[in-house]
């Protein structure tokens, strides 16, 4: 069995931006040794999230991001969408690697979404399997 | 150690369809010989999801997937909600393994949600852990 | 590679409560003996959801779940809003453990959201890695 970690460290120049992290992701499996096992990715902040989706322009749009759906104005706080979206889209994924590779559908990447950035975020990407 | 890797295929008839998929889990881990560990479940398609849940008759009308409160319209993209969808009930899940079972509560089922079918697509079963 | 299994019960007093089991969770990571894997953190039950967050007051205002937005009344189903919450906050994580430790960001904590409680209800803990 082996294990290996790396994290990955994000200051975003706006307050909120979607990033492609596939491909820093595959780098540490590769490093990693690992033949067959599951590669974790996760945000460490409560106002970020991992997922998987692919980069397709109506991203932004398709997503109910507005916050006057979310009554947020009625706990004062700013960054109360950026809470929910880490709750429903998630704060972090599992990939498979099989044969050391990440073991994707055709349009799968990885993508870290900063919903309060401007500062200095942190995702732990963890690997654990057979080498 | 050991890992065991299968993938199951789905052609829905319907364009949006959910399937209970938990014995064919259940029938990979008997076969990976795994007594403690974990499986994960994982679409590999964006427009799919993979979740816990039982198989409730209320399960579709409780969803808020009428794409007309997801502003969908504004992308140009047909299948927006199908993308949407996958995002928020997510497209992986991991089951705990006990004494070679599946470590499930009683009323718990995984499911495969189509949101966009009638197509070939794909899930899949990589179980991890101790024989 | 080594594993370990904890159930933790709960009987909820209010019929929706939100619980912080962090040091639960901490603890039989330390009970297992791992240094390096990760911990499942899943419901049992398909009205209840596993998630990280901080425990900001604003936590209950923020999050979408007046049941009269999800059209629950047309199922008949009077817990159809608990359920939705499973789906979309999810019902587990996964926990990175990292030198024997919950490798968590600073404000990052694990909850238990109990959406239909005043009965026993379950959540598994369960610890894969590398003594």
């Amino acid at each position: 069995m082996r294990s290996h970690t790396h994290y990955l460290w994000f200051t975003t120049k706006q307050r909120q931006e979607i990033i492609d992290i596939t491909d820093e992701v595959a780098a540490q499996v590769a490093k990693s040794g690992v033949q067959e096992g599951f590669v974790l990715v996760s945000a460490m902040h409560i106002t970020a999230s991992v997922f998987v989706n692919d980069h397709e322009s109506g991203l932004w749009a398709v997503a109910p991001w507005d916050p006057k759906r979310y009554r947020h104005n009625e706990t004062g706080e700013d960054n109360a969408a950026a809470h929910l979206r880490s709750l429903t889209i998630g704060h972090e994924v599992i990939v498979p690697i099989t044969a050391a590779k990440l073991d994707f559908g055709p349009w799968q990447r990885v993508f870290y979404g900063e919903w309060d950035g401007q500062r200095r975020k942190r995702v732990i990407i963890k690997v654990l399997g057979e080498p």
